[in-house]
């Protein structure tokens, strides 16, 4: 392990990991004692500047490798996921700090089908997921069709913290997140260094299953919002024929599936242009 | 009284109003009943369209009068402020339906400078805010330079719900607010055949004092966030002493005033360009 990169402002409107970026501009002396060599990245500074999500796309759709290679596509996002391959690709570990609308708490997600296999990544996730106000979200994507921006890195966590309006700040969210990467930092020290403690005694996770869209229209319109029962309940337990939405003049639609479900991204701002009203994951906890 | 408007979609990423409004096109059967024609108007169809508070500039900053009658102004917000002052002058009393990512319930706001001596303004709010969860506040603005979308019409109440992400919609703010506009009605109509009860026990508000900035760098950057003591404590006392900010680096900030103040729109997203980290206000309690 030579080089850890920790990525914020991926979303140009989620401030948390921009406002790290900002102080981290000034490496914390702590920095220089670890046996690897830590940077700080702005992702999108044109979203930034602007404080929106993105400019042209969203640019951590835009990494995919047919597209990263393909010289044609000029927005800016896609010129953007260009430049940040080149500039991050082959980083031993990578964070990307995200802040959602949803009560997910620290969310670590990993994307990679082989994260929970790797040694590594799995004891940083066990040894962060002690923390009760930390969950671990696996929504796999295989590389050759992976559209994220961590995905340039050797290994990477995806950091998502909330609820936090975008374009705000919220002081515990951002010390929290802090304190997520200085332990983090510490762990991959140790492990470096051969001094970490594999204390793993199992772990749970949340298996991504699918994307659950708003009651609509014919038409397309929302027809309905998260059920006021089930809003801000990101993983916790939702069972067949309990409330999930309710219409506009009240009527409530009961989640119709035939297993127990754990939704997150409960009414994630910047999903409602996606059509996702929530993820339903699967809770998995594997023994050692 | 012959005319009331709801207006919603002033700020076209609040989502509570628009989709009320999206609700009322089709009037309820209870409307037809009241003494008095009932409308809902959506302000701005461009901003609703891109899910922006605004396209050019703030519509609810665009109703100065010398702007109103200055033909040379043609940002988008500009000319739309004109066909709202033709379409909603003169209505007997307008109601504008906002959202805020700040924690202040339902606020009604009274913008003109003689709203508390108007016995059906002040009748009406103080029969509202019988809620618990409903509360007043008082932030004068001369007439002729009332920047307000509401001052268009003989009477109004801005109606500030949340918290809410802007872009979002809550399903038990929205169903909040159909009940206080719905009930507001119904206050109208009696006052209007002389069966509303002036019951009134006297009037708590909160009067607006000033608007307090973040601390910022010496460039003019963001250098600290609301404390976490602070956040989500509208409507709540702050004392000289007490904790107002922190910084990125985990500095506290007190209040540094000489009196008791109760903050509202603390961490309002959209009040961050505008440089205001929240308003204070005195609480006003006046006995009959």
């Amino acid at each position: 392990m030579q080089r850890v990169v920790i990525v914020g402002g991926t979303h140009g409107n989620e401030l948390g990991g921009i406002y790290l970026h900002k102080l981290w501009q000034t490496p914390p002396a702590e920095w220089s004692q670890l046996p690897f060599s830590v940077e700080s990245c702005l992702a999108n500074p044109g979203a930034t500047q602007a404080c929106r999500r993105y400019l042209d796309q969203d640019l951590n759709r835009s990494f995919v490798p047919t597209d990263l290679n393909n010289p044609d596509l000029a927005a800016y996002e896609a010129q953007r996921a260009k430049v940040l391959s080149a500039r991050l690709g082959g980083a031993d570990f990578l964070f990307d700090l995200h802040n959602t609308t949803s009560n997910m708490g620290v969310t670590l997600i990993l994307s990679r089908p082989d994260a929970l296999d790797d040694p590594l990544t799995r004891q940083l996730c066990s040894h962060l997921a002690q923390d009760p106000e930390v969950r671990i979200y696996f929504n796999p994507s295989p590389p050759e069709h992976s559209p994220y921006l961590p995905s340039v890195a050797q290994r990477d966590i995806t950091v998502e913290v909330g609820p936090m309006a975008h374009g705000t700040l919220n002081a515990s969210l951002f010390f929290k997140t802090r304190e997520t990467i200085e332990k983090a930092l510490a762990f991959l020290a140790d492990w470096h260094t051969d001094k970490s403690q594999p204390a793993e005694q199992g772990l749970t996770y949340y298996h991504h299953i699918e994307n659950v869209d708003y009651p609509r229209s014919s038409e397309g319109d929302l027809a309905g919002m998260v059920h006021p029962h089930l809003q801000s309940r990101d993983f916790e337990p939702l069972n067949p024929g309990e409330p999930l939405f309710i219409t506009f003049s009240g009527e409530t639609i009961a989640y119709q599936g035939s297993e127990t479900v754990w939704p997150v991204f409960i009414n994630e701002q910047a999903y409602y242009e996606k059509h996702f009203a929530m993820s339903l994951a699967r809770k998995v906890t594997q023994r050692l």
